[in-house]
């Protein structure tokens, strides 16, 4: 399905207008002494969620009922909304809620637009340090503050000049930590704790490689159209299709993600 | 040595242009593809540094030859200068450069200044986000763009109530990771990668514990000063002071602090 350019400038609209909506409750909230957090507690893992999480999410689900009653609704913090046009807006109101609970900017409000087989365009929004990277229809831009800017991944040919961002070693089973180092013992430079914001840097050109596992389709469907637009690649650990989640490589250039793809294929399921 | 209020002003006010200057050379080159990085390659670690932690080094102590032509200098890239009033001016000028050289503001301009007992005031400047912390004489406080706010850490009397924050796992001996780890076990969350920005978020009371080894007397004595001037303690494993580097145990409490310290004491020299 062909979308004009009327409509592509409307979804960006909206797209925007929901990431207004969302920074409107987190921003009031972070390192706010009312932030109260609770434990989902999923699978005996600290699965934090705040109020900051739910009341975004409300706003961004009262922007797309108002605007497109009629698409579906898949977020993190309640259950999904079923449309009828095909179109589904995927929405994380808070990733990384362990960094949002303990001050860090590294979170953001996610939001992809699913039109069945992946995201046509998406989001990651950090409002406390004023940046929202958008994706999508070719095109990807860092607006920061009041200025928009277009940004690209960059060229990486090998995994020793590459610089890996990830969450680990936080997150994944023992066969999935195990992949992961061996693409680690392998890199130039890796770093840990970004949440969502390893995707930024890589869709700016400033990182190689994003890898995590045990992801939600809400946690990759932003990032994935916004690296995407931006020129990178992301896929499963075995090069299929990543917008269900699960297990996520990402990469700036196809060369460096074939490389991490030889170690990371090898991980049982 | 007692010093007055109009003295205490005027040292405040040349940290700030002090941290200006350093700013005036790092922001440019941050995320620029003008950065270019070498690796002073200490001891087989990959020990990055750029030209920008050069000239915000060099712009750093141009301010304090103009204005304090007589103090020390101890600075992460050049040479110490000696100087002759007892006072040392203790400088990183881009703390994080992994950080800095892969895009996320984690990193930051740190200054202390050491009267020979420690740091009686200092700073964490991270000019992207547009966050200065200042800490000195009994008064910590926090610059936003152009917003003073008062920061002060927060309670914390269980080990398993903390947030801990800290650069490893990447740094330290086997003996230390094995005494981090015996924290870490404990603690409520643990988050990485944070570079100095960790010791912000615990004078802001956003976390409770920082934990690092392996540091300089200029990774240390900016934080340091920041901490203490918000209501938090910072020493060594041993509770020794802290002001030379080494290993350290920042809190925000006395109380979490006295627990951390009963496992990282036990770690050999």
């Amino acid at each position: 399905m062909e979308i004009g350019e009327a409509e592509r400038a409307e979804l960006i609209a909206a797209l925007h207008q929901m990431a207004d909506a969302a920074a409107s409750y987190t921003l009031p909230l972070f390192r706010s002494p009312e932030l109260s957090t609770s434990d989902k507690g999923h699978e005996g893992w600290f699965d934090p969620v705040t109020q900051a999480d739910r009341a975004a999410e409300q706003a961004i689900r009262k922007v797309i009922s108002a605007r497109y009653p009629d698409d579906s609704i898949l977020g993190e913090e309640f259950p999904p909304t079923e449309g009828s046009t095909g179109r589904t807006w995927v929405l994380d109101p808070i990733d990384g809620t362990r960094a949002f609970m303990s001050g860090m900017p590294s979170w953001g409000t996610l939001i992809g637009l699913d039109t069945g087989n992946g995201p046509i365009l998406g989001l990651i929004d950090q409002p406390y340090i004023g940046e929202r990277f958008v994706g999508g229809f070719g095109k990807a831009s860092l607006f920061h503050r009041e200025n928009e800017r277009p940004i690209a991944t960059r060229p990486c040919s090998s995994l020793n000049d590459a610089i890996l961002y990830s969450t680990f070693p936080e997150i994944g089973t023992a066969a999935e930590k195990a992949g992961f180092a061996s693409v680690d013992a392998r890199t130039r430079l890796t770093r840990y704790g970004t949440d969502c914001y390893g995707y930024a840097l890589l869709a700016m050109g400033q990182c190689d490689l994003v890898i995590e596992a045990g992801l939600n389709a809400y946690d990759i469907q932003g990032p994935l159209a916004v690296v995407e637009a931006a020129g990178g690649i992301v896929t499963g650990w075995k090069g299929e299709p990543a917008h269900h989640g699960g297990r996520v490589l990402a990469a700036g250039d196809r060369e460096v993600h074939m490389q991490a793809l030889e170690y990371l294929s090898k991980v049982p399921d």
